[in-house]
């Protein structure tokens, strides 16, 4: 495509609502156009873009056996008042009456249509499993759209659902669809991990969400760069020290620490490192238990799996009234040392590692240091994973150390399991010939989103460096001073010709416009390659290149530049 | 793809809710699901038809340098307020309001949004003309939806809007469109016309309705076979007879007709063709002129024609009680003989060109015969064009006759000029550096309902048979004992992998079924071209093959058969 044909609208300065990078750049490079609160029109470069990321999911759904169908965007509530979702799905659903009163909403989702179809359409096993797919414009009536497309109300979304005759076929799409999701982010050339998730309140077993690496993640994500390892940083698991406790070689002590309530600040002034301190937090069960759960001065507790441990659900933090009757102490200076036998001591598998450590002393402005478990106090009740875990934990997999980063979430695979099916009564006859309730699984891209994400990943002080999946062209030719020298008008001509010819994508400069100009533009809209042709260059028979995501500019002879071009940028 | 691999879903019954046949074949042959009064599914069969007239639309209108973008669906109530119409736009608008009470519509058309964009992205004249479009799902609040994709309230429409910095550039536009609107019908195989329509009160001046012609369109059209002319038969000009009005021959007589009141019954009791007849079609103007219009018997007054004429503007059909006191005779029997002067009588053209006839006496029980202009009665005040033409009307263009047909629009074309951008302050800077308000065009195609007409146009007692250009395969292969004779196998899976590779898009029907239910399927679905393989005629190397739209079954041999059937089927 030429310029000239292309409408191109790029912007010096971001609007000033954009707060994110990738919403100030997609609005700088013309990308997208906001209409409203949460609503973008996607303009002619942003749109190629998006069909690029489009393009990519369905050839990888399609590879994968799913079968694409398009429901309807407009929902009847009755579907939605089957499963009770109606009433609980809150304020983000768009609902809608129409002419007659009736009510629908504007679909946020689809599993009670698929469900609603499965059920009439799905009626042996001889028909599952089967696993439908649809990319569609949802809606979501988000209190604060913000992040340009990344949380806009209106946004594209890939959702697949598929139907099993059981379990073992749900856990076999399940594979398959983790696969595709992960063929489906290497194509698209995004740093991602597969994370899973916590099924939670939804119930069902499997549940994974793909992350798309960035600064600007709403997720803190720990990773393992030498496996596949990844998890949410509430849901990893923190190992015990790989070497035991050592022996106790130190005296119990009392150190005054008139102010330092902070394990930080103990260490400082006693000058050791914060990991010989241990802090103790105080927590309440439900059943009324006083808890200390121990965790190593520079580690943090974990609330999730704090509540998965035994009488621990539903658990609260201790308030100071509370911890003062107990440890007739005041919080700053509680420990684990001397406690009455109604206080119960959980220790973090680190802590429980430790010898000589250094905690509070039960008694305000002072600290005990040279503390032995077994010596001074007796052996944890509870020895537990009740941390986050941190940059350089062993990585569970026991495959390398875990490093931390953020994450936006841009896919997520969830095993229903019989959720819907049980609800809308979605039933099959099996091979007894009895009628059995179907299992369910459901899958989501965030195709808008990826856009977003991409660029978050992707970008420089320059603009935009898109991966060459998702790239609206792949190379920019601009020639300099094309509409004076004949010389550069038939070179950049006669190369894009070639490369159209060979079904590279090409975007021609072809703009009356001052070469910085131009060469800001090809930047700042990202494009992979740049072929830059002028006189100067041209009298020597040659052309300058250069890759936009860096690397020095390099000359090319304009003999057989066309297949030399293809060997760059493929 | 293997129809194992194709979710497949054909019924012998179409469900008792649909009229039309299109209908009631999408339904048959799996196209769509109904999820709710005008809401469909597009089931993945019918989601490759879809998809294969989006195709067609797109390339068309990216090859006429229109640029494709996507607004958003859901639209706010303020640009609707500029133009006016969130007001007058009526119940067939679906209005939302979101989670903070503002107002909201889901799109029933665009006009609006693209205004606004062409208010902040268009300055100046260098950056006119531009035509946007986008292949996107609109809902309209039908009050009564029905025929399927026909008439459904959500539904999937091409709709572009062109702007310009003169109406010149306008009409550049709307003639680039009329072209791409044409190619675009004659790619998909339809049989199709263009025609004038209406612009009435919307204003602007050029206008065009795309028809597929189909019985079952709800439009009346007249077109000549042997020209491109076509026209809303409301619309179709009516020429003055070739042959001038001969000389009277007969004397005036009464003749009794004690009953008959229509020219059909006065021809038949006096044994003459009804186009010896002219009846008179009593009117009053706004103004109180009583009016008699004369047609011949079997013509039909045109009321679109007559409110065209000078004083006729909102005319109306005069009472009995008007004709009684104005012609002192009761309607059956009224004519334009002896009648006072204030009686005003228009004849349409062919009556102008009658002689020798017989029309009503303004006696009871009494017409006359033997009547002639000039001798009997005045020659009339008004000559016009004033009936609806009939088949075999010469055509306007002199290029033969007309024919009346049914049509289905798919495509409208609409010169707007500056209804929208006048009311939305869409102003360019043009070459004097003056302000100045934007021409537009819009151009619409119905992209879903056009796979309804495209059947309404092309089905038999068997089902669908689709054109080449919209076919959801190509060629379909029937393997007869594809699961118990290796040879069928073989000799199937061969031509479908050479099919494949050759780009040909194929169904392998690999199913364990009857033949009988197979060759139904693939008849029912339509696919234009099947090959048969089974043990017989492999024992003779051969194979057969019939196209869907009729003719006879063919052997063909083994040898060379892929390319033979490229043959065929381009």
């Amino acid at each position: 495509m030429r310029t000239s044909q292309l409408y191109l609208s790029t912007l010096k300065e971001a609007p000033s609502e954009a707060e994110l990078l990738s919403h100030k750049l997609m609005l700088r490079a013309g990308l997208i156009k906001k209409l409203g609160s949460g609503l973008y029109t996607w303009m002619p470069l942003g749109l190629r873009v998006l069909r690029k990321v489009e393009a990519v999911v369905r050839e990888e759904m399609n590879k994968a056996g799913a079968q694409e169908l398009l429901m309807p965007a407009v929902q009847p509530a009755e579907l939605w008042q089957e499963t009770g979702r109606w009433a609980v799905f809150g304020p983000q659903m768009l609902k809608i009456k129409d002419r007659h009163e009736r009510d629908f909403c504007f679909g946020p989702t689809h599993e009670e249509v698929i469900t609603d179809i499965a059920r009439s359409e799905l009626r042996s096993y001889k028909q599952l499993p089967v696993n439908f797919y649809q990319i569609q414009t949802k809606f979501r009536d988000e209190i604060r759209p913000r992040f340009g497309v990344m949380r806009a109300r209106e946004f594209v979304m890939k959702d697949a659902y598929s139907f099993h005759a059981n379990f073992e076929s749900l856990q076999a799409t399940y594979d398959v669809m983790y696969k595709t999701y992960s063929n489906v982010f290497t194509r698209l050339g995004l740093k991602f991990r597969a994370v899973a998730a916590d099924t939670g309140a939804i119930g069902g077993s499997g549940s994974h969400e793909f992350h798309v690496l960035a600064d600007a993640g709403e997720d803190l994500l720990a990773y393992c760069p030498d496996s596949e390892y990844a998890a949410n940083v509430e849901l990893a698991e923190a190992l015990a020290p790989a070497t035991p406790r050592g022996a106790a070689s130190e005296a119990m002590r009392d150190v005054d620490t008139p102010k330092q309530t902070l394990c930080e600040d103990v260490a400082k002034l006693l000058g050791v490192g914060i990991e010989k301190t241990v802090k103790a937090c105080a927590l309440m069960t439900v059943d009324g238990q006083f808890v200390l759960a121990l965790l190593r001065g520079d580690h943090n507790l974990n609330e999730v799996k704090v509540s998965k441990l035994d009488g621990l659900g539903d658990f609260r933090f201790a308030t100071d009234e509370e911890i003062r009757a107990h440890l007739n102490c005041p919080p700053g200076f509680i420990g684990p040392v001397g406690v009455a036998a109604n206080v119960k001591v959980i220790a973090d598998r680190t802590v429980a590692a430790m010898n000589d450590f250094i905690c509070g002393a039960n008694k305000p402005k002072f600290h005990l240091a040279g503390v032995n478990f077994g010596r001074d106090l007796p052996e944890p009740a509870v020895v537990a994973d009740i941390r986050n875990v941190v940059a350089g934990d062993p990585s569970p997999d026991g495959k390398g150390k875990l490093e931390l980063c953020r994450g936006i979430e841009v896919g997520h695979i969830f095993q229903l399991r019989t959720k819907y099916s049980e609800a809308m009564n979605c039933l099959f006859v099996n091979e007894s010939n009895q009628q059995q309730v179907m299992e369910m699984g459901c899958y989501g891209i965030g195709v808008s989103r990826i856009v977003g994400a991409a660029i978050e990943q992707n970008y420089d002080e320059r603009g935009i460096i898109w991966t060459k999946g998702i790239a609206p062209f792949t190379i920019a030719i601009v020639g300099v001073g094309y509409h004076k020298s004949e010389a550069v008008k038939a070179a950049a001509d006669q190369l894009y010709a070639e490369l159209q010819a060979a079904g590279v994508e090409v975007l021609l400069d072809d703009r009356n416009e001052r070469p910085g100009v131009m060469f800001a533009d090809m930047e700042l809209i990202g494009i992979p390659h740049r072929i830059t042709i002028g006189d100067k260059a041209l009298a020597e028979g040659m052309v300058e290149y250069v890759a936009r995501a860096g690397g020095e500019m390099q000359k090319l002879p304009l003999d057989g530049l066309a297949a030399k071009v293809q060997q760059l940028v493929s």
